[in-house]
């Protein structure tokens, strides 16, 4: 097997400038990962180089190294999202009816290019770059680097799971409303959205014009700042660039959520990582708890305001010739932008202009915000159900970055032991780049995180979470059904206030029944994670009147969990005032 | 009769703080020059300060000064646009069913009257700053104060007046297309328009919010500055205010238009004057010529472009509640802005962005442009047969502005025979105001104007431009009847391509006819601007087959002149290939 561990355009570029190595050899041996991870995840790719393509690439480096240029990014591999245009490729933002021939490369594809990379494909993404899932492209569902089951996160999908998987330096993404850091935190990789304007958008297509960005993949900070010392600069041909410019930004005052405005979505692997990257930062900081009621505010604007109506315009000509060209969950998100008006578009935008000017109040408050990349994360089964809610939970703590003319740089946070990343991304002022950078490699110097967890290459069992409200919680008589089952806690949590508890009459070991009704409670209970074999046979196991049903969270989300039949309260006990069985239990 | 001589804000301070003079003296002479020119245009007010309110503010002042305070505006007294809130008055924007009483003053009126100046009254204006005439208010038409059948110009027609009549040392004026500079040009006044977010438009009725400016008429450039110092500072409360920033900036290199992209409207005069001004900048600075399409196509944007939807959203309710309430000129305009599409809208933001790209390259030619403030103006009784259009040829200079971010300054630059102002505008990149400022002042002292006319206090004579192509031609037989007349040149033009010149048979003294025909030429002629009496006089005595109808001249504009009946060209000598009538005398 070809070792599929992750590359480091630093030590490439170096060995290549330094004649330790040639672009040729790096390309012979990425032509080897690539064909090796075919057999795992072809659909990562919209398209490839041709081998002989690649080697001419690589063979005009080595020949300018040997007539005694330094490149900045000799040999380097990289991958570029079907997105952004390049000269050799179709162009097909995920839809084929759409594809393209650019005339020319995209400014960022040319500087890389110009900087000895070599280009080894195009890669897959949600259809017009609309989702941070990974699911919504005709050319397949690119899955977590590390845990097959679950999304690689979007729309930068093949490009997170390109530079996870070894087979590329880094990786070209876009970002409009977390496209460049939900991916990365998924995969364990760090990603760079940067300043808007930043890097030159000239041979992209738009998903929303005015605040679209390109972004990179890498697998740590510095080499994330060497592809932004190749990509920023001013470029006239781009009207959205701007004149590059560093703002000086020491960390001493970091922002995060308040804690009640926090949403885990039911994740408290979540919740218990992210805890840990604050600790972390108070080391060095003051944490400061922000009211985020505005960033939420205007990250509504992106789906349920005008803006859908850029995304709408960016496509709006296939949309009314061929909408059936177009992936399903991407035409219901845009066709509503057909029926905006111009004078609701006016109003977003003032609206926004006032979040903004909250917004820029944040600097005074704090010098830089930490917060979760996303709250959870999701399997690729539990996407197909829930295309839209699902994919809107991970933006939460992303959308409003854009908009906000913000900078960001989202880093590994931990690992969830099903293997996905859990990530942060520090945010700053329009350019704070640098800065942010800076910070990120600090942090994660300080955070020492273990290295990433193996890929997966052959898929990992599909697991299902389990919520039990009685005997098998956590020291009580039937919990080692869950232990002997590898259960992995997931959290404690409660139910929503909807459910009644009842300790049954007669049940050896004493046992409650967990029973909906609107006049309820809420009712502690725990969470735990299983391979889908093992749920099946715990579920086997469960004994008359319980069933295993849906159980709805405080938080709304729901997971299977115990119920119980009607008959199960004949003779009960009502304990729902005790708040849960522990309570029941240690009065007994 | 009271002197209604121009008031100078530096003075007047000057003399309240050195106790030379108090506001509340000021305050009273000031309401003595009010009722004066009430008996000559009381409509360019829509609301008035009761003079005991004018008394206890002045008093105030003069209490603060005896205290020890020195004041920037002690004493001033000022007036404000009526779609800018002051506490003190019902805020109408011209429009009686919109009026509302506002809680505070604008952020702007705050700043003025904190240093001590001193407010009489909310002036008359184009409805919602919708136009650039003057004519467009249920208040009344306030005309040009130097003559009084001319237009004022707008949207700010009643603050320019104010100033121009020395009602008030200076009024605060709004400019979206121009209404902060046009009429600064006709009526002879210096017109500040500042960057956008330079001055606070906290408290400013909408007009395009995205692209509103709050401005000041006065007398001259360091009233202005004045001002300005008093004015200019960011306000957290205004979403669109940004941080204070000056820009250096040498005009050495000045750009005017090309020379075959200027437009002038039939307006010789106009294109006279501007040479004038040209040949005055060319005395300490490079005149380099520009192509101007990309600046009329960002022009073209703000009221043929989804920009109207801006004037629509901030009338909205009213317009779909009580459309009869609003002026049918300005409801014509804002009605298709219900029917644009939020993709629209979007669309017109990327085109945009692309022509501020363009335009910011300009600043790598020039450092300054000096631009016509108008190519024309216009009689009021004009504007009422064409509103639409001929408003359109006053924003030819001056609609992409603030569109493209720029700041601007117009100023006087000569006088038309009929007293009204032609002006030039300085116009620089976004924070460019006090260069510009500087620019305009050492302009103005080269230039050394003669003082502005007299005020029409009675009405001059309505006058008629006419066009004469034969005998009526200078130094040919019949000039005399233009001469006695005190007809006034106007210019030398050429007809459209859509005219033959016939030298008629039989005529004493020979005298062509002018027909209109499809495959024609352009033929010269001659125009002359006579009192609308002596234009009678003259149209009495011209003698078949000879009449007064009306010619298209080359620039599609239309005037009065010599046309034929069918039978002058019988036994005729077709002589359009000469191209007129001189030519043919010359070669008898």
């Amino acid at each position: 097997m070809i070792p599929l561990d992750r590359q480091s355009p630093t030590a490439i570029a170096t060995a290549v400038n330094d004649g330790k190595a040639t672009a040729v050899a790096i390309a012979e041996a990425t032509l080897a990962r690539l064909s090796a991870y075919d057999a795992v995840q072809p659909q990562i790719w919209i398209s490839r180089a041709e081998p002989a393509d690649m080697f001419a690439a690589a063979h005009a480096v080595d020949a300018r190294i040997a007539a005694g240029e330094r490149l900045p990014l000799a040999g380097v591999p990289f991958a570029v999202k079907d997105n952004i245009d390049v000269a050799s490729f179709e162009t097909t933002a995920g839809c084929p009816a759409f594809a393209y021939s650019p005339a020319a490369s995209a400014g960022v594809v040319e500087k890389l290019l110009a900087a000895g990379a070599v280009c080894v494909g195009k890669t897959n993404l949600d259809q017009f770059a609309t989702g941070l899932v990974g699911t919504r492209s005709p050319y397949g569902i690119p899955r977590n680097a590390h845990n097959l089951s679950y999304i690689s996160g979007g729309s930068s999908s093949g490009s997170a799971v390109a530079v996870a998987a070894g087979l590329v330096g880094f990786a070209l993404g876009t970002d409009t409303a977390g496209s460049g850091r939900v991916p990365a935190a998924f995969n364990h990789l760090v990603g760079l959205k940067p300043s808007k304007g930043r890097w030159s958008t000239r041979g992209l297509v738009p998903a929303c014009r005015s605040i679209d960005c390109i972004t990179v993949f890498t697998d740590n900070v510095s080499d994330a700042r060497l592809v932004d010392d190749v990509l920023a600069g001013f470029d006239p041909a781009d009207p959205y660039s701007k004149p590059l410019a560093d703002i000086a930004l020491r960390p001493q005052r970091i922002g995060v959520p308040r804690r009640d405005q926090r949403t885990w979505f039911g994740d408290s692997q979540s919740e218990f990582l992210y805890e840990q990257a604050i600790s972390l930062l108070k080391a060095d900081a003051e944490v400061v708890e922000l009211d985020i009621t505005p960033l939420n505010e205007a990250a509504s604007l992106l789906y349920n305001g005008p803006w859908v109506a850029e995304r709408t315009a960016a496509i709006e000509e296939l949309l009314n010739s061929n909408p059936d060209a177009i992936h399903e969950t991407v035409r219901q998100i845009v066709t509503p932008g057909l029926n905006m008006s111009a004078v609701e578009a006016f109003n977003g935008i003032y609206h926004l202009a006032q979040l903004k000017r909250h917004a820029d109040g944040l600097w005074d408050q704090v010098d830089m915000l930490a917060f979760p990349t996303t709250g959870a994360t999701y399997r690729v089964a539990e996407l197909m159900v829930a295309p839209v809610v699902l994919n809107s939970n991970l933006g939460f703590y992303t959308n409003f970055v854009n908009l906000l003319d913000m900078a960001a740089v989202a880093v590994p946070a931990g690992i969830r032991p099903n293997g996905t990343g859990f990530g942060i991304t520090l945010i700053g002022p329009a350019d704070s780049d640098q800065a942010l950078l800076n910070a990120a490699a600090t942090y994660l110097a300080k955070a020492d995180l273990p290295a990433p967890p193996s890929l997966d290459l052959e898929g990992r069992m599909e697991t299902v979470k389990l919520a039990v409200v009685g005997a098998h919680l956590k020291d009580m008589p039937l919990h080692w059904q869950l232990t002997s089952r590898n259960a992995a806690l997931v959290g404690s949590f409660e139910t929503a206030p909807t459910y009644r508890l009842f300790a049954m009459a007669d049940s050896v070991p004493a046992k409650p029944a967990l029973v909906h009704s609107e006049d309820g409670a809420a009712i502690k209970l725990e969470v735990y994670e299983l391979d889908a074999a093992d749920f099946g046979s715990f579920v086997a196991e469960v004994p008359a009147p319980l069933a295993i049903g849906t159980v709805t969270l405080a938080d709304g989300s729901s997971v299977k969990g115990f119920v119980a039949e009607p008959r199960a309260t004949k003779n009960a006990e009502d304990i729902t005032h005790l708040g849960g069985w522990r309570a029941y239990i240690e009065m007994s």
